[in-house]
C-alpha cells in the first residue's frame, strides 16, 4: 500500500515516518511506498520500499491535486502552523490550517470523481477546539468552542472531515491530541513550552524555568503515545465511529508538581533542583484556561492508549531521545 | 443608522424588512437607511427613510467587498441555500453557505482595516448543527455534530462568527432557529414541509397530507417569533455573551398530534379532518433523527422568547397571514 504523511518534517511527522518505515506494514498490509510531504523537503527514514520526499504547500494552487494524483491508500494529514503563529498571523493561519485542509479534502473528492477512490485520512486535531467555561472533565459530547484561531481552524477541519466522510469522498478519522510532553529539541516561544522543558532540560543536566504554580493541572501524552494514536487510527475500522469522526484521545491528567515529583524519583534531586521558579503572569493566565482533564471514553473503548503516569512519560523520553541514559 | 439585510427575499428576510421599516428604529436608534440584498433583487417595504434593493451573490468575486463598502452599522446575514439543495448540490452548498459567509466576514475585516469599523452582525444558524445520537433535551454545551452538509456549513459559520468577533473584526451574534411553522406559501419538497402544510392548508380550507406518526415530537417557533429573535439579537449587548456567540433559540417542543389538536380547537373538526394520513417511510426516517427539544437556557436568560403552545403559533399565523380570518 501507499502511505502519505503530510506534515512529515514536524516532530510527530518524523517519528511517525520512522515508525512506519521500521514496521514496514500497517493493518496487516505491507507498505510498498512511503511519501513524506512538508513545506520543506522532509528527511526520509531508511526504508526498504520506495520512499519519496516532497516539498509542497497544500494551500498553493494545484498543490493538493498534484499530491493526491498518486492516489495513496492512507494519508496522514498532520500539517498545520502552530497555535501561536495562527494567532499572530490571522491570514496565514486560515490559509494553511483551514484552506490547506479543505484543499486536500477537495482534491481527494475530485480525484475520486475521475475513478472510484476513497482513501483513509487520519487528521490531527487538538484539544484547542475546546474553550472556557470548561467542566472539570470534558466528555465526548462537549461543545466545540475554541478560543483561538488555531482551535477554530482545527474545529472546522473536524467538521469538514466528518462531512466528506459521510458523503463517501474519503474515510476520515480525526484525533484530538493532548499536549505532547516531553517534546525533544529546544525550548520555544509557545506558552506550553515549559511543560516539556522542565523535564527535558534537567534530564540533560541543564536548568529550566517554571513560569506557573505547581498546582496547575493539564492533559498530557508522550510523543510515543501520539505516534501510537496515529497508527491505531490508521488501522481502526471507521465503521464503528458513526458520524462523529473525531475523537478526544486519552491522556494523563496531572499537575506540574506531579511531573516534577516523577522527575525527582527517576533522575534524583540534582535534576529536579535544576528547575527555577520564575512566575510569569502572562503564561499563567493563558494556560489556566486550558483543558485539565478528559473523559475520553470513546477513544479508550476503541483501543487508544496513553501513559497513565508521568513516570511512564519520562521513561519514554529517556528511551526514545536519550538512548536510555540519564545525566551523570 | 444603516441596516443591511442579506437574504432579504426569503420568507424571514421579507418579514424582518417589513418589521424594521414599520418600527423605523432599532435599539433606540432611528434607521436612516435600509438595504435589502439577495441573489434576486428583493422587494422593498414602504419605508420613509432611504431604502435600497441590491441583487448580489456573496460568493462572487468582489461582491461582498462592494456590499460592505457602505459600512452598515448592523448587518443581518440570513442568506443560505436550504438543507435539501445543499445536500443534492455539494459544491453549491459550500460555495453559498460556507464561502459566501466567509467572504462577508472577510470583506468586513478588510474594510475595517482601512478605517476602524466593527459592525454588529446577526447570523442565522440552525438546529441542523446537531445530529444523532441526541439527548432527550439538547443543552447549551452539546457538541456540534451535524449530519448534513447544510448543518456542517452552518456550524462552520458559527465558528467563524465567534473567531471574527473575538478578534474584534465584527460584533457577531448567531441564532439557531427552531423549525419555523407555520410557513406561509405553498408546500415544498423539504422533508419538513408537512409541519407547516398540515396547519396552513386546512386553515385555508384545503387538504393536507401527514406523512409521519402523530407521536413525532419536534422543535418549533413561528415566523413571528423568528423575526422577534432577530430584532432582539440586534439589540442585545453582546458583552454578556462571552466567546460563545451562537445561541440555541427557545421554542416549543410538541408532537404533531398536539399541533393537530390545537388546529381542531381553533378551526374545528372540519379543518382538522382535512388532514389525510399517508405514511411515508422516507420522510419519517429523516425527521425521526431531528432534535426534539432544547434546554435553551442561555437564550431564555438573555430575553429571547418563543411561543409556548401550538395555539399561539396558529393564532400568529391567522393574524399575520390570514388577516385574522378563518375559512368559512
Amino acid at each position: 500500500m501507499h502511505v502519505m504523511i503530510i506534515g512529515a518534517a514536524g516532530m510527530i511527522g518524523r517519528k511517525l515516518m520512522a515508525a512506519l518505515a521500521r514496521q514496514g506494514a500497517i493493518g496487516g498490509q505491507a507498505i510498498g511506498r512511503l511519501t513524506g510531504v512538508d513545506i520543506v523537503t522532509p528527511d526520509m527514514p531508511d526504508f526498504s520500499g520506495g520512499g519519496e520526499a516532497i516539498a509542497a504547500d497544500l494551500s498553493a494552487d494545484g498543490a493538493a491535486e498534484r499530491l493526491v494524483a498518486s492516489r495513496p491508500d492512507l494519508i496522514f494529514h498532520l500539517a498545520a502552523i502552530v497555535s501561536g503563529e495562527a494567532e499572530s498571523d490571522f491570514e496565514k493561519g486560515y490559509r494553511i490550517n483551514m484552506d490547506g485542509t479543505r484543499a486536500l479534502f477537495e482534491a481527494i473528492r475530485r480525484e475520486g470523481e475521475k475513478r472510484a477512490w476513497c482513501p483513509k485520512v487520519v487528521f490531527t486535531s487538538s484539544i484547542a477546539v475546546f474553550g472556557e467555561p470548561l467542566p472539570e472533565e470534558i466528555d465526548d459530547t462537549f461543545v466545540l468552542a475554541p478560543l483561538t484561531s488555531y482551535g477554530t481552524q482545527k474545529a472546522i477541519g473536524e467538521l469538514l472531515l466528518a462531512d466528506y466522510s459521510r458523503r463517501g469522498f474519503l474515510d476520515g478519522i480525526g484525533i484530538r491530541l493532548p499536549t505532547i510532553t516531553v517534546r525533544p529539541g529546544k525550548p520555544n516561544l509557545a506558552a506550553s513550552s515549559f511543560f516539556s522543558s522542565i523535564l527535558r532540560e534537567p534530564l540533560s543536566g541543564k536548568p529550566a524555568i517554571l513560569p506557573v504554580d505547581e498546582s496547575l493541572r493539564h492533559w498530557f501524552a508522550s510523543p510515543r503515545a501520539a505516534v501510537g494514536f496515529l497508527l491505531h487510527a490508521a488501522e481502526l475500522d471507521t465503521g464503528t465511529l458513526g458520524a462523529r469522526r473525531t475523537l478526544s484521545m486519552p491522556g494523563l491528567s496531572a499537575t506540574v508538581g506531579e511531573a516534577i515529583e516523577a522527575l525527582r524519583r527517576i533522575a534524583g534531586d540534582r535534576a529536579a533542583d535544576l528547575i527555577r521558579r520564575e512566575p510569569d503572569e502572562a503564561v499563567a493566565r493563558i494556560v489556566a484556561s486550558w483543558p485539565k482533564k478528559f473523559a475520553a471514553h470513546r477513544a479508550t473503548e476503541l483501543g487508544f492508549r496513553a501513559e497513565t503516569s508521568f513516570d511512564e512519560i519520562i521513561h519514554a523520553h529517556i528511551e526514545d531521545e536519550l538512548d536510555g541514559n540519564l545525566p551523570a
